[in-house]
């Protein structure tokens, strides 16, 4: 049963596809959104579940519910495998096709290796819920492990974290705090000083995207809470147990988290979009429609958006929203028989948080906020932008709960490879 | 370095076990809780996890923040193997031993499948937290699969609760509520006549630990939830997609539940007591001693309780509290020099919720409640045995939020298995 409306195809329920479909909703449309997962998922605040500040459910919402009550747009589960635009229609892994007559590309980005022996295979990256869930389960199984080697001999743990950006600096700032509280609040008997915390990068400075003062900021807090900053360190090599630096140290690790970079999430981008543009993001025009295509958007992270400026934007979230938002627009406007408009890019400034109390952020001037009050408004920011009330209601509680040090905390090994018989 | 204090150690962090550990807190003995997870389980309320009600962290708590304080308890991560009674030694599966002057085995139950063919390799029972997580993600992929059938043909979905006891009970009017949410609030196009929830069991009535009169409330409200209650009904056979009945019904199925019965759980129990009572339990003398063992109790689901009115307790969350926290006395007494006294179970009765505002308990005396102030009862009691006032924070908005139909709901999938790269 075709609908005689046009239908619109989603891939990707992410910050790009979500705000592509409300933009869509209660519109003269029938929309698809196809995703591998059946939620959408707050990414900026994935550190915090690998780091057991927060739950899955806190952070990710079903994207069913989300649209719910728009009777226009419906969810298909399933993973796509190629798009034919010839024949308008988006295959998927379990070889059924959704025809579309508008497609819109939101498939996000992936961790990038960059071809570093290894790194694939025992890096963690921190791009999915089970990414984040995975590495949980390492961090709080190794404290464990070193607990019971603390029996017997002195232990050693070193985590060590690849990349400077907000990632890493977040995701190490976070790593301190959970041991900190582990050891303070669930009487683990490991010190302090038997717990390393390396974030690595290869640039000079951390926080590239934000003003010097920023960087030497985050530096300056996360050695406060006991994170080494290793700058102008490459890494030459992952393993199992340990990582290979390249001044020739090689290092015993509990776990390697791999933030150092991003590459489009492969198949569909590539399928439509032989020539791509940096870090493999497809080719769009103006308007956000692939380069050539009459049909197909490609936006979000998946995409070399142009600012409006002359210049790309980067990888962001608020990107994503706004080039999701404007693609709809563009949707209905050639639906409509309206011509296109280009779009602009409007800058919000970007944030990062280190720790309690301490949060960079960069303004859309060019000012930089640092300490508790750029902490403020990273919080007030991110919990105006978590889908939900009740996620946000969830949040709230369990940071207020991390915030005063009270006891307990989502700190649970819940992994289908432990054995749970 | 082995402290002075006698050491204790006790195999199991369920409510046993952990009852027994309070007991012997702050107390001058040296406690090691040993788990093969680092998290206490609040069983009772499983079914909602894996029915989308509630989330993992809801309903755990990890061991270690639970005795954060107390100096004399410590948290041992690992699964035991055997226990040599001659050297007193417990193996963990690490190889490595622990060594103990007193042992307090609280290994609890685990689903038994009285050896119908299939049972085991395709019905999902419901003991453990990863067992709810994957009996939710089966069930959430099987509505999604449904919808995805409903564009080709007339999907039909089965679901098959074997096991008309407390769990089976709960968890059948637990997922009729949730397919109920599913399609009015997830917006799923699947009708509810498409639906079938079958709850089997070979006992002529549900609930066979009640009177009769909740028995019939039980069957009357699950019905009025589209329930199928099917009694005097065996299972001959469990297969990966469907299930044999006794009657010759064969039936296609998206899950088997089982919820048919418990059996101890082995290694442990079966090393230290090759003569057992009913269901495997453990045969244990009058102040929950290991029967001829000096230095072993075995208290909980894992042994035959004498209720100390000549009869056997039922393997009951409240009887595993008492029991456990009795024997910590016990312990006491011995390490004391004093003499042992005999427990005696305070019969605080029994109950069962089936659906939103429906509950069935028995009271001590026999009496029954039923309806909304036996629900309100179960409400209560639930929250009350909560561990951690976080969790029960977090339990009342989620039940909230269920019981008005408000949108969300951790109705997420997020299993390893699914593809998540």
């Amino acid at each position: 049963m075709r609908s005689p409306l046009a239908h619109v195809v989603i891939i990707g329920g992410g910050f790009a596809g979500i705000a592509a479909a409300r933009g869509l909703a209660n519109q003269r449309v029938s929309v698809t959104i196809i995703d591998r997962h059946n939620f959408h998922t707050f990414q900026p605040l994935l550190y915090q579940v690998a780091t057991a500040g927060l739950e899955p459910a806190d952070i990710a919402y079903p994207i069913r519910t989300i649209f719910g009550h728009q009777k226009n747009i419906r969810f298909r589960h399933g993973t796509v495998r190629s798009v034919d635009q010839e024949r308008k229609v988006v295959l998927l892994s379990d070889q059924r096709e959704v025809a579309f007559d508008y497609l819109i590309v939101a498939t996000g980005t992936v961790a990038s290796f960059f071809a570093i022996p290894g790194a694939r295979e025992f890096a963690l990256p921190l791009y999915t819920l089970a990414d984040a869930r995975r590495l949980r389960n390492r961090l709080l199984l190794s404290l464990e492990a070193a607990e019971v080697e603390g029996l017997h001999q002195r232990p050693r743990l070193n985590f060590v974290v690849v990349g400077g950006g907000p990632t890493g600096v977040e995701t190490s700032g976070a790593l301190s705090e959970l041991i900190r509280i582990a050891i303070r609040r669930d009487g683990l008997s490991l010190r302090t000083d038997e717990v390393r915390i390396i974030l690595a990068d290869v640039a000079p400075r951390l926080l590239t995207a934000f003003p010097e003062r920023a960087s030497t900021y985050a530096k300056k807090e996360l050695e406060s809470m006991n994170v080494e900053v290793a700058l102008r360190r490459g890494v030459v090599e992952v393993l199992e147990h340990s990582i290979k630096f390249d001044n020739g140290e090689e290092l015993d690790t509990a776990a390697v988290v791999w933030a150092a970079g991003v590459t489009v999430n492969g198949t569909v981008a590539q399928a439509l979009a032989p020539t791509s543009g940096p870090s493999g993001r497809a080719i769009v025009d103006g308007d956000l429609r692939l380069h050539g295509s009459a049909h197909v958007w490609v936006v979000g992270d998946a995409a070399a958006v142009p600012s409006g400026r002359g210049d790309l934007c980067a990888q962001l979230a608020p990107v994503a929203i706004q080039s999701g938002r404007h693609c709809a627009e563009q949707v209905l406007n050639v639906i409509g028989g309206r011509p296109t408009t280009a779009f602009m890019y409007h800058n919000k400034g970007i944030m990062a948080t280190i720790g309690r109390n301490a949060a960079v952020a960069k303004l859309p001037r060019g000012g930089v906020i640092t300490g508790i009050l750029g902490w403020l408004a990273w919080l007030g920011l991110h919990l105006w932008y978590l889908v939900g009330f009740r996620n946000r209601l969830r949040v709230v509680i369990n940071w207020t709960w991390r915030y005063f040090d009270w006891p307990s905390g989502p700190r649970l090994i819940v992994a289908d490879v432990v054995s749970d018989d």
